[in-house]
């Protein structure tokens, strides 16, 4: 951040778009080429190697279905607690429903740790491994750490990095946000979103290693590489940057152009502001904590707690030896989702300028009532067996064999400390400018600059929401 | 809003500024004069007229305390219901307490309307008496309708204007955002405040009056002249007029400098996020609703709840006969504070710009941690007897004879349909530019660039800094 010559007055510093555009363009790297990355990747996977075995419940150590609840928590209190949720809402054609979730109310750290090298902006990554992931280790964050992580509860390391996090100084912030995380699984649960730019030397540890943001696009697109953590934060970087990528070809000219708050959009941000507030105050959702014993619609086995017709999700239980983490092997509950999901971002051109359809979406576990998803969110196995109209709207579209002009198509996980094989099949579709939205009214075209200066608060846009900002980005 | 030529797309109206601050500066309009509003104002007053008498809680009709909880409700189920809450927070030296609360979970609307008349924006204002207010009708927003007002729960007369806030049309929203109400005694409550700009003519009822922005500022002056939803309202229009209104000495200078993003502040605005992200992440507060039988530290007489200490406010009864209102008697319950509040905001100027000192503030109806309230927000009372170093921060500053400069000095009161006198004196004092704020954790300057970007956005700003934010703007 600059000061203003002979003044104690600080304005924002305007070379950071530029910095930032400098480092997405930047894909050969002389700190580490891509195939440094993969080689590195592929060693840390070897080393941190994570014998995960389901378990049945009984098998879990420190963990138990809490007396009177039936709360499955840890004995510390600590971490995380599996417990229950009445919703009442008017969303969707269930009204009333009961469910386990996770409750974890701490807030916790994911930060990314920028630097320049070279006179180009590198971030410093993490390979980590998570018991949930299907692969391993994955590209994380600088630090990802609950506060039981870093408040030391089950007293392994210390966090590498964590004092950059926590100790600011003026000007080497550039986000710093609270986000939520998916709203169908956890309660209300958030984390601070941060990037922090240094200047001096940093030690680089055995799992970590510098990568442009480029490079990071590019491992981006490939299935299950770039962890969810990494993904949110990255959505949070100060939005600009892409205007400042040059144009290449006329899809890339209008995801330029969507960054411009000169050239506009469908709506004006007032009048995108007065839907997102309509939207906020139109649904009436109401939702209380139970026990887990007070949920009616799950059944409890010794291996799992599932839906009485096996839909949504189920709660189970793993064994963990690993020899890279803060203690050396562990058991825990995980959340299994039913099935792999599809989430699709729908965008089109509108007088050379891209839009997004975005969704005002309910789920029980946010902090408000809505909060803005991609086109399509959905696990479709949850769908089988319902008739169409009863299929979430643009669903059948996105899984049509060609729906349109397919910019990114992988497939990537959700966070593997809280969720067994957590896949998803993201995609951003192209659609004919005169797409039939059906003008419904929990739908919405917005520019990517309206979406980018929503990041900057939290609860605005969702986890998911913020994967495909990510991937938008990172288009090439 | 402005549509660019031959294009679909729409940006924001930049002349908006420039016809809002020629608003600002307009006293002495041609529709009504001062002499005019203050006139009608004293007309309605008496045409009003409410005969508002205290009651014991046997007397209530259609409100009854609830079996098994003890929560004071009304049969219908509608309006609000008083009820317990238990707090557990980091924030003040006392960690843990139950309170009563009033738990309103419908989004009122707060809205005026604007129309530009002889070329100067003009407010659509409505006389409106409240039960509680020490002094009758005040100056309120064109509409101001709980969602049980209008969807006419109790079957009176329908909310005049209430369609130009429910069918939007494109361009003509100036603002829609929720913001919560006072945190101490509502519990997560919000309204939708609402500007809206129309073309075409308007029928003016009795109780309604336009006036330009200027008029709203002289009347905002006076003691409980204005009510808080316009004030709130008012907070809301979208910022940068201020910088529009030219410059009448250094003060006010400053005062513009302050609203011009480019002369920047003490903090960039990422700083400004990120101290309030780490404020929001600091505190811990837990809260849990509870019936009304369950609260602690309350006594509950025929006439009144109030704490064993008769600190912090009162639960009473009033009975009401008025013969403008959606019905023509009715009795209810009331919040009566135990004393009149003092709300300061200290303002300096640094390098030419005016910087307030706001506090992250913890109250336990907010929907988050904290919001950013003004220096000083307390009821001195409260703290009769309690050694200086539990006084809030700045509290004892403000309440020295010569604090300071003075620009702002007037008794206000709060929403009179559910509080009972509850007057504040506002004040917004100018201090030294070395003035020690001693460098407190929970205190920052920001300039009121800042702040009207964050009050695009909900459950930033509370409603007391909401009313100083007005009234700074209103300085001339």
């Amino acid at each position: 951040m600059a000061t203003v010559e002979g003044s104690v007055l600080r304005v924002p510093d305007d070379t950071l778009a530029g910095r930032l555009a400098l480092s997405a363009c930047t894909v050969d790297s002389g700190v580490n080429s891509l195939a440094d990355i993969r080689s590195w990747l592929a060693r840390r996977r070897a080393g941190q190697l994570h014998h995960v075995e389901r378990i049945p419940f009984a098998g879990l150590r420190s963990w138990r279905f809490e007396d009177g609840s039936g709360d499955l928590r840890h004995d510390s209190h600590k971490f995380f607690r599996i417990q229950g949720l009445r919703v009442h809402s008017d969303y969707r054609h269930v009204r009333q429903w009961t469910q386990p979730i996770i409750n974890q109310p701490e807030i916790g750290i994911l930060g990314i740790l920028i630097r320049d090298i070279d006179g180009v902006p590198h971030c410093l990554m993490q390979a980590k491994a998570e018991p949930g992931n299907v692969n391993g280790a994955q590209i994380s964050p600088t630090v990802q750490a609950t506060r039981s992580n870093y408040l030391r509860v089950h007293a392994g390391n210390t966090v590498p990095y964590l004092e950059y996090f926590q100790n600011l100084h003026h000007g080497n912030v550039l986000a710093d946000v609270l986000q939520s995380e998916q709203g169908a699984w956890f309660y209300r649960k958030r984390n601070r979103n941060m990037i922090v730019e240094v200047d001096g030397p940093v030690e680089v540890g055995d799992d970590f290693c510098w990568m442009t943001l480029g490079q990071l696009h590019v491992l981006l697109a490939e299935d299950n590489t770039v962890n969810m953590d990494t993904r949110t934060v990255l959505a949070c970087l100060p939005g600009g940057f892409e205007g400042a990528r040059g144009d290449r070809g006329e899809f890339m000219s209008a995801l330029v152009s969507s960054c411009d708050p000169a050239r506009g959009g469908l709506r004006t941000r007032t009048e995108a502001m007065s839907w997102i507030t309509s939207r906020e105050a139109q649904h009436d959702v109401r939702t209380e904590l139970l026990g887990l014993n007070e949920v009616r619609e799950w059944r409890r086995t010794e291996d799992v707690i599932r839906h009485q017709e096996d839909r949504f999700f189920r709660v189970m239980a793993v064994s963990v030896r690993a020899d890279s983490r803060e203690v050396a092997g562990w058991t825990q509950p995980l959340i299994e989702p039913v099935g792999v999901g599809s989430i699709a971002l729908l965008v089109k051109r509108v007088a050379g300028v891209l839009h997004a359809l975005v969704s005002a979406r309910v789920e029980p576990g946010y902090r408000g009532t809505i909060e803005l998803a991609p086109t399509v969110q959905c696990i479709p196995a949850n769908y089988a067996g319902l008739p169409g109209e009863l299929h979430p709207p643009f669903l059948d579209y996105v899984r049509e064999r060609d729906p349109g002009q397919v910019w990114f198509d992988a497939e990537l996980s959700e966070e593997g400390g809280r969720f067994y094989h957590a896949r998803n099949r993201y995609q951003i579709i192209e659609t004919p400018e005169d797409f039939p939205d059906g003008g419904r009214p929990d739908f919405q075209w917005l520019t990517l600059h309206q979406l980018n200066s929503l990041l900057m608060h939290s609860n605005y846009v969702n986890v998911q929401a913020r994967t495909l900002v990510a991937c938008l980005r990172g288009l090439r």
